[in-house]
């Protein structure tokens, strides 16, 4: 159904490069970076995903035989030549990211894509639309994540998800960042992620009883049997009947994995279950806990000694529930202006809103001393760092007492070349080696930076080269439209 | 890289057909009911979307051997007579469903699959999933369109969708609802939807100024002006310069379309340029808006007087966002014993969550005098409805006076099939048919049931006899839970 992917993508987007084409400015070079301007769910920090999807999806970005014939049909009525350059369209652009699994911030550069101006338009809606999902759910993971201590966490969210696609990377996204595995088979089968599965209420409500239903179920899968224990009474009926079959399993040398509670008082019913389990000599036996989970009940559960081992978190992660959006932009920073690449700034009534112009790189900044980040450094690529032993400037123009200089620190490109005029020359890394790298991210940050509630701020400096121009280009456009005004006296 | 969907499953429903299959189980015939229990949006119904995502699934269903390849590798080890016959499975079931685009409430079949337990199990997930998403966002869609009055609605979330699914699935679902056209490409390609779009701020920063971005846009596009004013400032500087370009092409014989405002305080701003616009003679030139939009927003702004014309609706429709999933559910009703199928229930410590037992039919009883609804009824298959002029007993258990005769009515059976033993036996419906349906659905309720803020409760009434099973059932349980805690004592 789905041939490719290259219709994926706005109208206007289409339009605009139909409108280039016709006025011969098609192949106008351009930089366009792609950020967000607020981190979610007043978190401290984003957890950078979806780039591997926007490798695949720029490897095989090209316009079939059926979307010319689309295309053709529109009410613009495109000209047959331009349908033709559709036809023949490759990506040759050049492409810079973070690397997934990257602790990554507000108004700070996370993919630079640098072309022809008819190309890096294309591609804006379908990177905006993985970056935004992928790196929202990663996340909200990450959020679970900072709660759950060393708990095991799994992935349960596939029907409340916003369809297929966003079952399978979000499934991904929530692996990136800490989660041990999904109930979703095509993402264990995509990306090799673990996956786990208990059995439903269903299981129970298909025999004569309870305890038939759980015997038969330890007899079939005796090395992976979790019990669902709720579907009529839990600690009158689930429990007791869980532990009749994990004791028939000890008569055969098996070992039950554990139980699962889906609803009710979880932190009542893991109490009173975990006493039981331990009173019937199971203290080995595990505790699952779903429904309706996130970061905020897991914590409460916590704080009221609710005994659960393993959590199965569902809809409020994989629709990020609290925010179910993130709202990265792709900006125009520089263009091509007889020959030369210029810098450009958009103008917006709400001051955040305001554009950094022209290409930018991003540097983490870590102190030698204690290995951790200090700021994030936001600069021209043209533009050296000091050299080892020498001092950085970060200054916050708006709060001058911020002012710092930094000594004895380790600058860390943060943009890595993915694209090269269309060739891919990443290798992308297998998701264990995200999850490492996301590891050694989390661990390059204080405690103070990651917590849930009230993070500190990180640093996002800016070069003074960068907030110089960006000041100039702000002015210069005030003075023109200024001049404007008078003309329209 | 997406062969098929056999695996879009939970893990679980794997494990559940191995475990029957092994027990032997796994041809049990067995009925399930998807439905959900609240109205999402606190709205008076929902607009049930999703089944020809659903059909083309059923149909497509099966396990390639990269499937049965990767199963063979779980930890659960299935038999390899097991993996053979899920090399040779196909969906042999019976699917009913409501028609796309009825309006649906709560605790009312939605679809219904009868047939193997191996089969009606493997398929819950990802109807749930796409039954879930599509009936959201088509409800959403239809609460927007309710506000919106005669305006043109236009989905333009793509960039914000939660991946590519989303986007495309959600693009149609809210044409189902009465949205005019979307923004997605793909959406416009797959399902013939009428597809918009103007350009970008990008268009506007590639060119010296605004002005000479406008003229060439138009010169480009003639028929299809629609111009972005806010990149730089929207009254000083975008509508002057639009009026420009609308008098440049007025010189050609040519009317500009529309101009979009897209930050700042629509209100005000398109008040002052629909006024400059008129001013200049170009009343005829639209007023687009976008920027968060919902049906919220747009009621404000129209109770504030906006001069919009055309409405763009991204992120808050896309992803639902103030309730980005609806809780459906899939639930076992009846299972076959010794050869007869019978009525099964699960209890639950919520009330709202004790499923109806038996498999159901839903009828939608209008009256012939107003045309209008007045309930839905459930009932069994083998009911029959009373005779023409016959009366029908609504009664409420829960508020007995409640308690209502009705003469002179019609009965809408509202279950459709759809596939009868595995073979697809309706006809999908062209998008202008469900639309239409959808129109004619709305014009079957009084306003009261179809208002935003506190509409009127719509009544879903069980027949006598389903309401008495479910409480013999209740009652039959809680004997036995009894009698278990009596033998624990």
């Amino acid at each position: 159904m789905k041939a490719g992917l290259a219709l994926h993508t706005d109208k206007y987007q289409i339009n605009m490069m139909y409108a280039h084409w016709v006025n011969g400015s098609h192949e106008t070079r351009a930089v366009f970076e792609a950020y967000f301007r607020k981190l979610p769910f007043g978190n401290g920090y984003a957890v950078f995903a979806g780039l591997e999807r926007i490798v695949n999806y720029i490897n095989q970005l090209q316009f079939s035989e059926e979307d010319i014939a689309y295309l053709a049909k529109q009410e613009e009525q495109y000209e047959p030549a331009f349908l033709e350059e559709l036809r023949h369209f490759r990506f040759q652009g050049t492409i810079h990211a973070m690397k997934e699994g990257s602790l990554v911030f507000a108004n700070e550069p996370l993919i630079r894509v640098e072309g022809r101006i008819m190309e890096t338009q294309l591609v804006e809606t379908a990177i905006l639309n993985f970056m935004n999902f992928q790196t929202l759910i990663a996340t909200k993971a990450s959020r679970i994540r900072q709660v759950a201590s060393g708990d095991t966490l799994l992935e349960f969210g596939t029907r409340r998800a916003q369809e297929a696609d966003a079952a399978v990377w979000g499934a991904r996204a929530a692996y990136i960042s800490g989660f041990h595995a999904t109930s979703n088979m095509l993402a264990g089968e995509q990306f090799g992620i673990p996956t786990k599965g208990t059995h439903a209420h269903s299981w129970v409500q298909t025999f004569h009883n309870e305890q038939e239903a759980f015997d038969i179920f330890a007899r079939v899968m005796p090395d992976q049997v979790t019990l669902l224990v709720d579907t009529y009474d839990t600690l009158s009926s689930g429990v007791p009947n869980a532990i009749r079959t994990a004791k028939k399993l000890e008569a055969q040398g098996k070992r039950m994995n554990a139980i699962r509670l889906d609803s009710g008082d979880l932190a009542y019913l893991s109490i009173k279950a975990r006493q039981m389990l331990d009173d019937a000599g199971l203290s080995y036996v595990k505790i699952v806990a779903s429904n309706d989970l996130d970061e905020n009940t897991i914590l409460d559960l916590k704080a009221q000694g609710a005994k659960i081992d393993i959590w199965g978190v569902g809809t409020q992660l994989i629709t990020a529930a609290d925010q179910p959006a993130l709202g990265g932009v792709y900006k125009l920073v520089e263009r091509e202006v007889d020959g030369a690449m210029k810098a450009t700034i958009k103008i917006s009534a709400n001051p955040e809103k305001v554009s950094t112009p022209g290409k930018k790189e991003v540097y983490r900044i870590i102190s030698k001393g204690s290995g951790k980040a200090i700021a994030d450094y936001i600069c021209f690529p043209e533009e050296s760092m000091p050299p080892e032993g020498g001092k950085l400037k970060l200054f916050n123009p708006l709060h001058p007492y911020m002012r710092k200089n930094v000594r004895d620190f380790q600058a860390v490109p943060m943009l890595t070349p993915i694209f090269d005029q269309g060739q891919l020359v990443y290798e992308l890394p297998t998701l264990e080696e995200i999850r490492e790298h996301h590891n050694g991210q989390l661990q390059q940050f204080w405690p103070e930076y990651l917590r849930k509630l009230n993070p500190e701020i990180y640093r996002i400096n800016l070069s003074e080269q960068v907030w110089e121009l960006k000041q100039r280009l702000i002015a210069e456009y005030m003075e023109e439209l200024g001049q404007d005004q008078q003309d329209e006296d």
